[in-house]
């Protein structure tokens, strides 16, 4: 049995968000995740015993926690900016990939879950995106933004941030992702303005 | 060979895109595909002969055709009435489905293209969500909505609509689409008050 090293743990995990997010849930084996990162196969059942299962929710995990913890600093500085950081985090991730990456937990969440097992997958998935929410949505409200509206604000952009990532991929250009970045800039103005 | 009857062909398409909004692309074959049409496989490939290819973008082109023709209908009212039919169309599929099911179109844009013929079935798909926002936008500049801030909107609508259907799965509620309907409906009342 080989030698537990958290690092090689760590790089199995990160490409295997990566290459959910380019392939989705259903092309992405134990098998090929091996071979991507360069590990024994044999390393990787002992690195997760789950098997794909358990290799793909830690990946939605630690993607969903990247972006949650950069969000988290940047709407330090206020609603508006978090969602530049967030904006950008997505451009980088698009533009980097020649278009061929997206948001691994959009991939697993849109792919009917194969079992009742799989259905463990979409609570890790749901899990990450109503974090994502809550750190939006008490930055609004920090900032004077009812509750309720505040909530409504932190999934449209959450929502509109995901969508627009595919019309992204699907369109080969980054401009979905710039217009849609203007008007919730204009629409967290507006729920602030009229707090 | 089978003789040629549009009504098995038609079948065919339809069922295409609805295991394609179930299951994604990679896990859609045409083999599945007959076996779920209860079609034998050669009528199948005598109705396509361009494979899984030819399939998938017939089936994209279908799903965009039938959500395009509803819109055009709905939005002669205005674009609240129009934004409303399309809220109404996702969200019955989601909840006829059980959270199952979500967007044809989105699941053919979230898996990288796996050869340079595969990047066909994005320009069909990338068609489809140009054409969406087409209609959204010229029905917001009726209103008197200046055009760049109405191909914005109608980008977010498209956009926010696309990803809501993803969270509603993995959180298997419908909550999410009901919450960007709220804004977006400010969105386009804005847009408009503005004009």
């Amino acid at each position: 049995m080989p030698r537990t090293n958290p690092e090689a743990r760590d790089r199995l995990i990160a490409t295997a968000a990566d290459m959910l997010q380019r392939r989705g849930m259903n092309a992405t084996s134990v098998r090929d995740l091996a071979k991507e990162a360069k590990a024994p196969l044999g390393s990787t059942y002992h690195y997760f015993p789950g098997g794909k299962q358990q290799v793909v929710e830690e990946a939605v995990q630690y993607a969903g926690n990247l972006v949650a913890s950069r969000l988290a600093i940047e709407l330090r500085a206020g609603p508006a900016e978090g969602l530049r950081a967030f904006l950008d985090l997505w451009r980088t991730t698009v533009l980097r990939s020649e278009f061929r990456a997206g948001c691994p937990v959009l991939a697993v969440s849109a792919e009917e879950p194969a079992s009742e097992d799989a259905m463990s997958t979409l609570s890790v998935a749901a899990a990450v995106f109503s974090e994502w929410e809550r750190l939006l949505a008490a930055s609004l409200v920090e900032h004077g933004v009812p509750p309720e509206t505040a909530h409504e604000v932190a999934t449209l952009i959450v929502a509109s941030v995901e969508g627009s990532v595919v019309l992204c991929r699907a369109k080969r250009s980054i401009e979905p992702l710039d217009r849609i970045g203007r008007q919730l800039e204009a629409v967290i103005r507006g729920a602030i303005n009229q707090a």
